[in-house]
């Protein structure tokens, strides 16, 4: 069932306003005709079973067939920082991330970082990326489209993740962190910070000020991930280890 | 380091006569000079670390500084069985599934598959699907260049698994087989095929046929995971959960 993100203000009322893209993507993209039945979710837990009743280029009029409170989340929040790198990785890393069950990200500049990205942001890059993630999150079944921060740098996330919540950073020199340990001392915190370094890694001072901080380096072992993997799969395994797949 | 996979009849010789291609990227693509550093590894498990003497468009001369016998491999072998789908996709999870650690790859063909490739192979995709896994082994600092078999159907896909290893199979609709259950059914079995299939998933016959060979269907949970994506997280929680992302 095609599941479609409407904004709660607009869902809440009786007579669904849909938005003019919505409506482009049930007319134009996917060819739906009346009669079909799709899912509306606002965000926030609730989700309409409609059936289409008129489909038109501005317009879509629907019948609501069922309501529902769904709330398809993980309970660990993890907070994905991801360094700045070339090219359309960081797309890729939205897109898996919230298909996964990541909750924000942080696009984040650090000393290797490359800056393909303008730190005051290129606007419409920030759309992109918000298409990318609510597509992802219509596709994945989740309830909630997960924020995309304003880009920051290094130093702010450290101190972000050292007052809200508890953070790892990523480093393959860390032999002595493996990712088993580390979880372990994760507790039950359910605030986790995942910091991931550009194509070079993080360097050793910047590793020691996050460290100072309170956060903890890990390494997912030998094989070395690349920039856009390692984030991945060390949230993958927070949440199959916390059996949040399921929840 | 910079990490070349040289076929291993070359790389026993005293005197290594570098590949082409290989010259082509030390020269052109990484504009290496002499004196700097590299590492030339055959795919089973020799490694020599060399400095480059003469550089040019056809040919490198080199000083072997070292040799070693390395193995960084996981000892679990993971047979990624995917179902073959439109665009780069495929080329994304061999990319991918080569840094976690994937073994070998089955291409493969079921009922609901998109044929975007033909059964007996057009040459040239062969050839880019053999560069994207050795340049992710040289990446990843892997010692072996995973296998890509020609595409197979599912049925003989489930025969292999059924009588070389073990084989689990991803269904959405498995509710009672959530993955820590499946897990511990897999034993210390080390040959793991892992069914993974199209973008409409395996149907409920294509299901059955595998369970009555003794496969076993897995979910990933709630979320609903791309087809691209499920294997990579199904194969990184299995390494993860049998320390093998440290061997």
């Amino acid at each position: 069932m095609k599941r479609f993100f409407i904004p709660k203000d607009i869902l809440r009322e009786c007579v669904i306003d849909v938005p003019k893209e919505t409506c482009h993507r049930i007319f134009r993209v996917l060819r739906m005709s009346p009669g079909d039945k799709v899912v509306f979710f606002d965000g926030s837990g609730r989700e309409k079973l409609v059936q289409l009743k008129e489909v038109g280029r501005n317009s879509v009029v629907v019948d609501v067939i069922k309501e529902a409170l769904v709330w398809n989340e993980p309970v660990t929040r993890i907070i994905l920082c991801q360094s700045v790198t070339k090219g359309k990785k960081l797309d890729w890393v939205f897109q898996k991330g919230t298909e996964i069950g990541v909750s924000e990200f942080i696009p984040m500049t650090s000393k290797r970082s490359i800056p393909s990205v303008k730190p005051n942001g290129d606007k419409s890059q920030g759309v992109r990326w918000e298409k990318i993630v609510t597509e992802a999150t219509e596709q994945s079944g989740r309830s909630s489209v997960p924020i995309i921060h304003t880009i920051a740098n290094f130093e702010e996330v450290c101190k972000t993740a050292a007052t809200r919540g508890i953070g790892i950073i990523a480093w393959e020199k860390a032999d002595n962190y493996d990712f088993k340990a580390v979880e372990l001392r994760l507790g039950l915190k359910s605030d986790i910070y995942l910091l991931i370094g550009p194509e070079g890694g993080f360097d050793h001072q910047e590793v020691e000020f996050a460290r100072n901080l309170g956060l903890i380096p890990f390494s997912l072992g030998k094989r070395i991930l690349r920039a856009e993997t390692a984030g991945l799969i060390a949230a993958s395994v927070i949440f199959y280890q916390r059996n949040d797949f399921d929840i």
